[in-house]
C-alpha cells in the first residue's frame, strides 16, 4: 500500500508529471490486491451457499438520492460536481442508500423477500484525522421485504460464516436491538427529547470508557442516579439470555418487551444455524451512530483488536425506502463488512502475505532453445492445475531467477539446450533450492505434487 | 439492466425523493451481476493460471495524470472536479493510463517484467450517442517491462483463453502491427505528415467500408493511385504467413521488416500455447485510434454480430510512462475486455440466463414447525454443497412458491407438521412439479443429486 503525500507548492517541470495518487487514495500492489481478492471471494462464496444474489449500482447517484431532502450528510464530506447534462451528482459514501433507491426503483421487478449483495468503492472526502481514506471498499449483504427475525438471524449468521471464511482473527459479534435499548434509556428516567443523543454517547462506551461517557451524559443534563443506573444496564454484556436475567434482576422487567424476546430468538436461530455459542453476545452498549437503524442493531470486533473499531457491522432499517415513495416501506435488515479495514487489522497483526505473481512455476528461459517448446510446456503444465508463466524475454538466468525470488514464485523450470536434447527439465523449489528432474512428459505431475506440498 | 430517462423539468414533490440514476448509468439486476461476476471469475481463472497478479488503483486521479501535459483529452468527457483540498481530480476514463501512473510510481518496488490485471469501473461523460452509457466495466490485463515478441503472443493467447472460458459467442482476434502498417502507408506515398490521420481513417475500414474510406482518403488530399495502392494492401487479412506473401506480391517487400516478422513469431507462438489456427488472423487495417500504440494492436469481434464492434482490443505502448519520468520508459503490452459490451452482446444473441437467487434449494416454512428445524436442515444442506435458503418470514405456502418460482429457485423443501413428525421431508423441483421424498438425513444427498441434474 502506497499513500502519497499531499504535493506541496512545487509543479513538474519540464513537461514530466509527478506520478501520485490524491490525498486519501492509495493504490493496491498485487500483495493488497490478492488479499482484496480472497476477500471477496470468501464473501461471496458464502453469501451464494445462502442464496444472496449480487447486483451493481452506479458510482454516482443524484445529489438528492444522496443526501435525502434534509441534506444533513454534509459530514461526511460527499464529492458532489455536475454531470455533463448539468444535474447536480455525488459519489456514493455508502451502499445502504444507494440499495434503498434501487429497491425503491425495481420494486416491480424485484421477487420479495430478496437477499442481495453488493460490493464496491465508496467515497468520503473528509479531511479530519491524518492518514483517513477518502475512497474504501464495502461488502454490504442485505435481505429486503422480510421485517421477521428469521431474516435478522439470516444476516448474523452469514456475518459469521464470511469472517471464518476469511480466516479472520478471532473476534465477537455484538449485538443488541434499538428498541430494548431505548426502552432502557427511557426507564433510566432520560426525558424523551433527549434520548437520541443519549443513545449516541451510550454508543462511545467501548471507544471512550466508563468515565468519558459518565461525563458526557451528565452534560447532557442526566442526573448522577440516572447515569448510574443507565450505565448499570447498558454496561450488561453475554449471552442473550444472562442479558435479559440481568436485565430483569436490575428491575427492568417493565423494560423488556417484544425486542428482548426478539434478541432471544435471533440468538438461538443463530446458533441453530451452526454458529458456535459465544461467537455473539448481547451488548447493551451497541447503538449504531446511524439514525435508519429501526431494530436489531450490531458490530463486530476483533479480540485482539478492539482498538480499530467494528470489521462489520449493520442491523435493521424498515423506513429507509419512505424518503423515495409513499408505499410502505419496504423492511431491510443488512451487514456491511468493511474490507480494508479487515485487511488493515490482518496486517498490523502480521497475518498477510506477499506475492506479486498468482504462479507457482516459472519456465526460465534460455538461448538456443525455441521458444514454442516453453509455451507448450506451460500449457501443458496449466492443464494440469499448475499456474504456470514463461519467462517474456531473453535475460541472464541469473536475472531470471532474482525476478522469480522477488516476484514470489513457488518453483523455476529449467529447460536449456541439454535439457531439450535430454527431455528431462530440470525444476528447482524456490523456499529450499532442491533440484527435481522430471521428463518432459511427467513434468505437470511434478510440478503439481511440489505445488500441493506448499498450500 | 434498466436505465432512467433525462427527468425532464418535474422535480419531487411533499418530500418523496424519485428513485433514479442519472443519465447513461444503469442498475445491474442480479441477472446482469450474475454475468458480470461469471466474467470476472472466468478472467481471473485465466490469468492466475498465466501468472498474472492484481492491483488497485483509485476511481480519482489528478487532473494532470489523465490529462498529460497536452490535455487532449477533452473529447472524453472527463468528469472532473475539485478534491477536499482544492485539487483538480478526475474520475478514470480508462485503466490503461492509471496503470501508467501506478508502474511509474511503484516501480521500484515492482519485480519486472511483471504481469499485472486490474478490474474496474471506468467514467466517460459523452454526450453524443443515444443511450450510450457513462460508466462501464472493463478489465485490463498487461505485461510490463518487457518488449518481446513473447509478452504480445502472452497478451493474445490469454484474450483466447479468457473469452473461451467465458463462453463467448465464435470470435476472432485481429492482430496487426502500427510499425507494419505504418510502413505500408508510406509505401503506398502518402506523405509524412498525413500518415497518422490515414492510419485514423484506415482504421474505420470495417466500420465505414471500402467506399467511405476511400473518399475520406481523397479528402485528405491522397491520390486516386495512392488510394488504391493502400487499400488493395490494407484489405488483405488471413493468417499471419499468408499476409506477408501477399504483401510480398503486392510489390511490398520492402515495406516488411522487422515487424512482419515479429507478426509471424507471435501467430506461432500464440498456436505454440494452445490457441487453434484461424483463431487468430492478421488484419492489416486495424490502427486502433489511441496513437500510445507502438507496435502490435489487435482486436476482437463476435463473428455474429460485427456491428457491436471489438470486445476485446489492446496492443503494445512502450512510451507510456515517458510522461511520468525521464527514466527510460517501461515498456508494456496488454490487452482489455469490454465487459460491459460483451455481455450486450450476449444478451442480443439470447444468450444470457435470469435468475435472482443464488441458491438451489428453498426451505418452505410451516406453522407449528420451529424455525431452528428449517435452519439445521439448511445448514447441512449447505455443508454438503448444495446453496440453500430459508424463507425468512411467516407466509401462506402459494406465496412462498411463487417467490421460488419468480426467483429461480431449483427445488422447494417442504417440511410441515406431519413431515416433521414424520422425519421425511418432501421435495418438489420446481422445473417439473416432481415430487420426492427424503428422510432428513439424506436430504443433503437427494438436493445435491437433484442439483447436479438440472447443472
Amino acid at each position: 500500500m502506497a499513500e502519497t503525500p499531499e504535493p506541496g507548492a512545487s509543479t513538474p517541470t519540464g513537461g514530466i508529471i509527478e506520478p501520485r495518487t490524491p490525498k486519501g487514495f492509495r493504490d493496491a500492489l498485487p500483495p493488497r490486491a490478492l488479499a482484496v481478492e480472497r476477500c471477496v471471494e470468501g464473501a461471496r462464496e458464502v453469501l451464494h451457499r445462502h442464496g444472496f444474489a449480487p447486483i451493481r449500482t452506479p458510482a454516482l447517484e443524484f445529489e438528492e438520492v444522496l443526501t435525502g431532502k434534509g441534506g444533513s450528510e454534509s459530514d461526511r464530506q460527499m464529492y458532489r460536481f455536475a454531470d455533463p447534462s448539468g444535474r447536480r451528482v455525488g459519489l456514493r459514501f455508502d451502499l445502504t442508500v444507494p440499495l434503498a433507491r434501487f429497491v425503491s426503483q425495481h420494486r416491480g421487478t424485484l421477487p420479495f423477500p430478496v437477499s442481495l449483495y453488493q460490493w464496491g468503492t465508496v467515497w468520503r472526502g473528509e479531511n479530519t484525522q491524518r492518514g483517513r481514506s477518502r475512497e474504501f471498499l464495502q461488502f454490504d449483504f442485505d435481505t429486503l421485504g422480510a421485517d421477521s427475525a428469521m431474516a435478522d438471524a439470516g444476516i448474523v449468521t452469514v456475518v459469521h460464516e464470511i469472517l471464518r471464511r476469511l480466516q479472520a482473527p478471532p473476534f465477537t459479534i455484538r449485538l443488541n436491538s434499538r428498541t430494548l435499548l431505548t426502552n432502557v434509556v427511557r426507564h433510566a428516567g432520560i426525558p424523551e427529547a433527549a434520548v437520541a443523543q443519549v443513545l449516541r454517547v451510550v454508543d462511545k462506551l467501548a471507544k471512550l470508557g466508563h468515565a468519558a461517557v459518565e461525563a458526557e451524559l451528565a452534560e447532557l443534563g442526566a442526573t448522577p442516579e440516572q447515569v448510574k443506573a443507565l450505565l448499570a444496564a447498558v454496561e450488561v454484556q453475554g449471552p442473550a439470555g444472562d442479558v435479559v436475567r440481568e436485565l430483569q434482576a436490575h428491575g427492568l422487567g417493565s423494560a423488556l418487551d417484544d425486542s428482548a424476546q426478539r434478541l432471544l430468538d435471533v440468538s438461538a436461530w443463530v446458533e441453530a444455524a451452526g454458529v458456535p455459542a459465544g461467537a455473539c453476545v448481547v451488548d447493551l452498549s451497541i447503538a449504531r451512530g446511524l439514525d435508519y437503524y429501526t431494530g436489531m442493531v450490531f458490530e463486530t470486533t476483533l479480540n485482539d483488536l478492539p482498538d480499530i473499531g467494528s470489521v462489520c457491522s449493520g442491523g435493521r432499517y424498515d423506513r429507509l425506502t419512505a424518503m423515495f415513495s409513499r408505499d410502505e416501506p419496504v423492511a431491510g435488515v443488512g451487514g456491511s463488512v468493511g474490507i480494508d479495514r479487515l485487511l488493515d487489522g490482518v496486517e498490523a497483526l502480521g497475518l498477510a502475505t506477499a506475492r506479486s505473481t498468482t504462479a507457482y512455476a516459472l519456465f526460465a528461459v534460455f538461448d538456443g532453445v525455441p521458444p514454442e517448446r516453453y509455451l507448450a510446456l506451460a500449457a501443458a503444465a496449466r492443464s494440469a492445475g499448475v499456474n504456470a508463466q514463461v519467462y517474456p524475454g531473453v535475460q541472464r538466468l541469473q536475472k531470471q531467477m532474482r525476478f522469480a525470488d522477488r516476484a514470489g514464485f513457488g518453483a523455476v523450470v529449467l529447460v536449456g539446450p541439454d535439457e531439450l536434447a535430454s527431455g528431462v527439465a530440470q525444476v528447482r523449489r524456490l523456499a529450499d533450492g532442491a533440484t527435481t528432474s522430471a521428463p518432459f512428459d511427467g513434468l505437470p505431475a511434478v510440478l503439481r505434487e511440489l505445488q500441493a506440498g506448499e498450500a
